[in-house]
């Protein structure tokens, strides 16, 4: 997959860097991305606005100027690439979602997530499936194949978690953040994994025995995928554990955490699997054992680089989104017939709204069921919240949909440019107003969780670090249940299967795989670390 | 140049990545350069290998079992592209060269290290030049045009600093580094200016008004590059000051000093101006000014992020010239005169050193002559380390050659396929045996300077921060005299011309740039930052 999309994301770049006219464009681009940080800085007090709505808008006012300054020939710097996407933005974003996630609150919610993010995003996908081919029957807008209607599905199944979580807080909500962000993870891996299903079948006629061939395949991607990121991320952990004590090397440290990291999802890329899912829990793995294994300003170091990049490539995805929304060969083609294309979207939001109300309420009252203690059930407020968090749509549907319905960046028919104009709209309508309104839903919805506008983008947007680097770090990346701080945690352990399994991994945990590959309070003393240090001056002030 | 340069690394890599087999390629390429980073670590100890060298050997071993594997047809996963190293490899690690250089210790010799890097490569490249010249007339080579001739010269006057500095160590040679150093930068700056330089002028026809105009061009682009890399500089530093005080986010500073470093390369070229030259001047200012206005975590990621990034570009650099040497394509048209090859070599690597000596010797007179204090003065013994260190040729030879001699990665002529294969032998020959002669040749010279194995790459080679943060990051950014512990800085201080230029420098610096951009101590306290609290914590302790 990765071979033949580099390909095209080279040749049309080549395209685009012909001249001295494209380093203009890249100027202009690196300019935009350095305001846009800037002003979402800025705008960071304000309660509507996130980082991602700002660069969405910045691309919008820019792809304005261009237009009028072209005289209504070109908005667009450079052409939107899914391949761009899928190589070099996305692996950076869902790294740091696996390296930064709170592993205990992900692991004990692993099954609900996984329901959310697998079968909801089928659910979902069915529903907007079949209400496509039942509303493009009704108005007769012509001839799209089966293949294409489920690729819909899965473009429209696909949620942008990046948004959201800008606006849910890890430490206010850990049950919601958990929940909304594991699902996000897992339903873009789901969507995509689904999409190269669909593609590489061949739909015309469907039988049982493709359905059963098509969730066999989907499991093996799922599993072997999830295997070979654990295993990297495992390597990576013994390599540094063995050869690097009593000679640490931060330069090199973080340049085999980087280069392992992106190495799972070439190698994921290399066996057909789902290079997301591998680069995701590989991330997992590298902060549960490498992480622990490094010097401390290694630590420091892996932690907002990672987040830093990954941070600078969903600006990068929002800038560019906003700035191809106004690309003029597109909205030509549907320009006789505007009244088609707003019908289309306003379908596709519908749809996208009951495809999700259908799996997270009755998801979440099969969750309730299973869940004897009281505080791991969802509220039906914390079920709405779920579901609006899950509205939005990004980067990934139109990098899908650029895949499925253009070819080389250009729209061919007239019907394909109307499916990418409506997933432009429905990008976003949902990404400025759903996301405009998030933040106030939550308020009004969960008073009680004081939340407060500047803790509210406190871990998802980039903040520094006032607590001293030892407690944040070790906190973000916190697993073990502390016994008096949250004695409620010690008495669900055993009440609820999941806590159960927790119990015995911890049990494997320490009397195995720690020993073995690092982690917490298994390296030993590093003399003269800043840790030490810093832990030995504490204790003499107290 | 950039965008053709783009267009051109563009098709090439199209050309490569257009199958599964390339897949493979990224995944065995990623995996050298995590091999190559574990064993230059287990070498480390090792008194004749550095990193270099290792990637440089890994390198060629894959491309002999490559080689083998394929029946003798390829050698080659990636074609070396000039335009790949001058886009995406040089600018990290000529960024981190200015970001880390000790400010004090290279404007200190400032005259020196220009007079080295500028005047002497001019110097070099003429013998280089008139000497192939001659050569070729008696060996009857064949037709190669005058701007080929010049060409070779300023190919062959490109130092490879990258391996030096892995041997020379900032603290216990600090004068000998700074030299070597400052001399490596500005030399690779004047060789690619003068080689660009040389490719846009009509050398068929010499004449004094074209030598002025050349002089004219070399000097804008030398004073426009620098004022430029300085602007951008000052900029992301007011930036920061201005914007983020009281609510310093990490990840957005660290992402907004990334960009602006890569900005200020591509609006050079934007400019047509020397993008190494303004990305190194922008590093010393952002050393300078910008890195002291951000967090301690922001300041600790930049540093070890960047220095990272340096490093792994060095590496890639070094596997792939060892994998592309044995190119088989190249070497099959020397075939049939293999002894010319290995004559036009030996007479090249016989011109690097004329060229050399004929600059190190007679310049580093005039610089003993200009300088009044004994301890600026350069020995005899330093001067032979100058001239020893700086015959190695590197990434940079390489990647002018292909862009001299080729076309589209495959070269054309039996002759141009000569010089290629004699620049793979020059650099190899160099890297390798003048490389590994360095460090025994320091340590015979200089016995007196306490050279010992372990500290011998402590500043240049990856090693982990054993003392605290803030002290060892202070230290290696220093440049202010202290008086206590540099009585002979003080005094030496208005002996010399350099010298008071650097006290009146001091004296604007602190008076109006500090104040206006930030720097040390010139930025206002920031309240629970760990910079604060560590102090606070020691004073307590004291």
């Amino acid at each position: 997959m990765v071979a033949s999309q580099l390909a095209d994301v080279l040749s049309k770049l080549q395209s685009l860097y012909s001249d001295h006219a494209s380093v203009v464009s890249m100027n202009l681009f690196v300019a935009l991305l350095c305001t846009s940080i800037v002003i979402g800085h800025l705008l960071e007090e304000n309660r509507w606005m996130n980082e991602s709505i700002t660069a969405l808008v910045i691309g919008l006012c820019t792809g304005v100027i261009i237009l009028l300054t072209s005289g209504g020939k070109s908005s667009r710097l450079l052409v939107f690439s899914e391949d761009l996407f899928f190589i070099y933005l996305l692996p950076p974003i869902i790294f740091n979602a696996g390296f930064s996630v709170k592993k205990k609150q992900f692991f004990r919610n692993f099954i609900t997530i996984m329901l959310f993010g697998a079968v909801g995003t089928l659910i979902s996908c069915t529903i907007i499936s079949l209400g496509v081919i039942t509303f493009f029957k009704a108005m007769d807008l012509g001839s799209l194949d089966m293949g294409d209607f489920v690729a819909i599905g899965a473009i429209f199944a696909a949620t942008d978690s990046v948004c959201t979580l800008q606006v849910l807080n890890q430490d206010e909500t850990p049950l919601l953040y958990s929940l909304v962000f594991g699902e996000g993870v897992v339903n873009d891996a789901t969507s995509v994994v689904l999409f190269n299903a669909i593609q590489s079948f061949d739909l015309t006629n469907t039988s049982p025995g493709i359905a059963l061939e098509f969730i066999g395949k989907f499991l093996y991607l799922f599993v072997a995928s999830t295997l070979l990121g654990e295993a990297v991320g495992l390597v990576s952990a013994y390599i540094i554990k063995t050869l690097y004590f009593g000679r640490h090397s931060t330069d090199r440290e973080f340049a085999l955490m980087m280069l392992m990291a992106y190495f799972s999802y070439i190698l994921a890329e290399l066996f057909y699997l789902s290079g997301i899912l591998t680069v995701f829990f590989c991330g997992i793995v590298m902060s549960h054992y490498t992480w622990h294994n490094v010097t401390e300003s290694s630590r420091i170091t892996s932690k907002h680089a990672f987040a830093t990049l990954s941070f600078v490539a969903e600006i990068f995805i929002f800038l560019h989104v906003g700035m191809d929304a106004l690309d003029i060969e597109t909205w030509r083609f549907v320009n006789d017939r505007p009244g088609t294309s707003i019908i289309v979207s306003s379908v596709l939001l519908a749809l996208v709204m009951a495809g999700r109300a259908a799996f997270v309420f009755p998801l979440s009252f099969l969750t309730n069921l299973a869940n004897k203690s009281p505080i791991d059930k969802i509220s039906l407020r914390q079920q709405v919240i779920i579901w609006w968090s899950g509205l939005m749509r990004g980067a990934v549907s139109m990098a899908l949909a650029y895949n499925q319905f253009t070819r080389g960046g250009h729209t061919e028919s007239r019907l394909n440019a109307i499916m990418i104009t409506s997933t432009i709209t429905v990008v976003l309508f949902s990404t400025v107003v759903f996301g405009l309104l998030t933040k106030p839903l939550i308020r009004f919805l969960l008073p009680h969780s004081k939340v407060t506008t500047s803790m509210l983008s406190e871990q998802s947007s980039p903040k520094s670090i006032t607590t001293p680097f030892l407690g944040s770090a070790m906190d973000s990346f916190d697993d073990s249940p502390k016994g008096g701080q949250r004695p409620s945690s010690i008495r669900a352990l055993l009440t609820t299967p999941t806590h159960t399994v927790h119990y015995y991994w911890r049990k494997f945990d320490n009397a195995f795989m720690r020993p073995m590959f690092g982690g917490r309070g298994f390296v030993p003393f590093v003399p003269g670390s800043p840790t030490e240090r810093s832990e030995h001056g504490l204790s003499q002030l107290h």
